[in-house]
């Protein structure tokens, strides 16, 4: 490594191994080794790193917020490779106000990107409960809690520059919205990693801040009864409907046996068999022309049950911060509760429920000791499935077992995506081998 | 060609001149010559056809509705090409009501698919001033005119199925909308023309259609006034907002002096130098739950003149059939004041006004005796930017010496798209060859 250090004086480099530490492990305890962490401040400064560590034949690693969830942020466990983190690239953030894009270094976080964006109204409108790295977030093609109304990072990314492995400085289009110029390159590297470089710059489509939400918790009769009412709400609320957020008994019980602080919404406390969150939300503050959001959505939810054919058992109003917080809180409660196998899937939106009801027979026979504790974007067909066992079950075989055979029903039955939105990484790389990138759809 | 028809007993052909006369000419009275058409129904039919004619080492071209406006959809001018028509490949059509997607083959015409999803409630949201097909549509990625509520062709694409130019039928993704499983390489055939196949099948996301318009016709005190008026109707209407398109006193008084059916809808007559058609959209039915939309619209126009830094000269509103008339009059009066050189430019939402501005005087000093006749979509930064000259003026010098000078100007000095939706052709591959797909974005 002294002979990196010296082929890049300027470059901020790490080679203790305390500093390195948050770079070396992920956020589910996955752990690498790394032979120095490289800084890089600017676009320049990235391509000097590159074609140093080409030079000397040293492998590298590229990271962002490391907070991806398949094992791809970190490096491999030989320490030969150097992390090229993002974190100090922060060199580029203009808004642009009329054409309501942002041009923006890699290296922001979106928590950053907000803060930034909060006086003028806008926001990046990508939503999740993480706090990635911009290039990450790109790298990965983020979806999120609203998608719904939103789309994915590929929705907004207008422009894109990166370093190729060869150390090349690349630009993809740029601020112009309307480009339709040939083959559109830029989009290969949405998604796809650092496969086809560095990326050190985007520019982004940003939205203005929603003023308005109303938030409500909806108890379907039964699984038949959440599709119809998702259609209703897209039919009656149109792109208000900003969320539609399904959750599963299991998944809540676990939420209020581990996390004290969060409030129960439901009468005496008794938890229905599944809950919906929906939300609707505008960009306006409220206006003298416009009802109450509020009262819209209780004059829609009270449309739906009197004129349409879905069954609904209740529907609770009530504060938004209460309800999101419960839904946040899944994901924390579902892991305190036992070892935990989480899969992220992507169905056509009836196959969510479909897929469901299909486990709940065929899983618990195969593997009775299982529990489902699910919940996800019914609204988008992701699905976060969560099985938990008890620790003592846990083995490696028995973990390969389980996700093989979940993956298998998933993919080969209800032509799920086994990846929704996490991307590739370690973690799903066998399936990546064995399914590539294709959902079932015949050709006629 | 006995050969072609032998080698695919089964595959309606035409190559009587008088059958293949509509196929080998233009919408913008481009000319090409055809050996054969080739017509397959299936995807099936389509493999055969492109492995005969390989095996027999003669060329094709592809071509969808044959609207396009680059000249790309005819054969050239060799007569050694077959044209490979997808007017008969209609063979699926599944719409997916749960999943709001439809499975449809790459020859059903725009105005065929919103016919057949009519009666669901639902239609394929892209809307333009001609009939084109699936499949051209996605090799061109249209835009047109709700690009700011719905995106082009590329948002609604979930799946792709295409027979490659070795005859091999390709699936890309399909139903599911969240797939993040690496490189998206389905994006590629998107807006490529038929560089990486021929588009046979696609998966689509489809929309509920809007039950409720409201139209205007906003006169602006200034150029300078539209901007802010735009990001106050975003901030104001949100998604609703499906329209904000921009007229030229030139390009409406060619409307009205060749159209006589066209209403004037402005007070005496009188053309303003600038207006606006601005529309909002709702899904819903009316609903007593919500102000009437043209009410919305009223008082968001009024909030705005009163209470923000937006110059509104007049405001009318009235039937929306009268004012969308206008809109798409446009196009076919300034066609008809004399010879018509059309330039379809994509910019920063910011630089359609200020390349406008400099035109006016630069364009007015080179080129004295050329009448601008501009209108387009500020919006999303989309320019119909339309110069007439007197048709005795005309010559391919004077039409290629314009015609450089104008792109040069839009890409080098407010850094446009040459091609903002409409594609690569022969009329603008010249543009490509010297800019590329890159717009001007500094990398830091
Ligand atoms: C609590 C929690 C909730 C989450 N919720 C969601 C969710 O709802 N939706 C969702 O989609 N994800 C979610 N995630 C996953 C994760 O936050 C996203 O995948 C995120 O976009 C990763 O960005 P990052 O900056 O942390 O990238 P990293 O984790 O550092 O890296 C991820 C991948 O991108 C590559 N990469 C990073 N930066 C660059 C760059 N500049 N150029 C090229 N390649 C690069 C890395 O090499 C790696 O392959 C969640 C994670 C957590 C911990
Ligand atoms: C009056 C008018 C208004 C218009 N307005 C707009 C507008 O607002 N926005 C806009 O974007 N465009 C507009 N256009 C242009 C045109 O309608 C679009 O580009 C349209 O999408 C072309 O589709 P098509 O089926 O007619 O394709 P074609 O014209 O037949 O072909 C266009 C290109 O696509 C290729 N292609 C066609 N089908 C396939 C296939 N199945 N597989 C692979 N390649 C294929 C062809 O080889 C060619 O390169 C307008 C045109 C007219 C005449």
């Amino acid at each position: 490594m002294t002979a990196l250090k010296s082929a890049l004086p300027e470059v901020d480099m790490l080679t203790e191994v305390a500093d390195m530490a948050r770079f070396v492990s992920g956020v589910r305890g996955e752990t690498g080794k790394a032979a120095a962490v490289l800084r890089p401040e600017s676009s320049k400064e990235m391509v000097q790193a590159v074609c140093a560590l080409n030079a000397l034949g040293i492998r590298y690693h590229t990271q962002g917020g490391n907070t991806g969830l398949v094992g791809a942020s970190i490096p491999d466990a030989t320490g030969e490779q150097v992390v090229i983190s993002t974190e100090r690239l922060k060199d580029v953030f203009e808004v642009d106000l009329e054409n309501r894009s942002l041009r923006v270094s890699a290296g922001f976080h979106l928590s950053e990107v907000n803060e930034r964006l909060e006086p003028h109204g806008l926001f990046f409108p990508i939503d999740l409960g993480s706090d990635p790295q911009i290039g990450g977030m790109i790298a990965t093609n983020t979806g999120g809690g609203r998608f719904l109304r939103y789309g994915d990072m590929r929705q907004q990314v207008l422009g894109l520059a990166l370093i190729t492995s060869a150390g090349e400085a690349v630009k993809l289009r740029g601020p112009v919205r309307k480009a339709n110029t040939g083959t559109d390159w830029m989009q290969l590297a949405i998604g796809s990693a650092s496969d086809f470089g560095i990326i050190t710059e985007a520019v982004l489509n940003i939205e203005p801040i929603p003023r308005q939400q109303a938030t409500a918790l909806i108890v379907p009769k039964d699984e038949a009864a959440i599709l119809p009412l998702l259609q209703a709400l897209e039919r009656l609320a149109g792109p208000m409907l900003s969320a539609f957020e399904f959750m599963s008994h299991a998944a809540m019980e676990a939420a209020f046996a581990h996390i004290p602080t969060l409030r129960n919404p439901f009468a005496n406390g008794v938890l229905p068999q599944i809950a919906l969150l929906v939300e609707l939300s505008r960009p306006n503050e409220p206006a003298a022309w416009e009802t109450d959001l509020d009262e819209v959505l209780q004059q829609i939810l009270m449309a739906i049950w009197e004129g349409e054919d879905v069954a609904i058992e209740d529907a609770l109003f009530g504060r938004a911060d209460t309800m999101w917080a419960m839904r946040h809180g899944l994901s924390e409660g579902v892991r305190c509760t036992g070892k935990l196998y989480a899969f992220d899937l992507g169905f056509r939106r009836q196959d969510v429920l479909a897929f469901r009801a299909a486990m709940q027979v065929d899983l618990t026979q195969q593997f009775p000791d299982v529990q489902i504790c699910d919940f996800g974007h019914v609204g988008d067909g992701g699905l976060h499935f969560n099985l938990v066992v008890d620790p003592a079950r846990h083995s490696a075989t028995f973990e390969e077992e389980l996700r093989d055979w979940v993956v298998e029903n998933a993919v080969d039955r209800f032509g799920a995506s086994f990846s929704a939105e996490h991307g590739i990484g370690p973690k799903n790389q066998k399936y990546f081998d064995k399914y590539g990138q294709t959902q079932p759809f015949p050709i006629n």
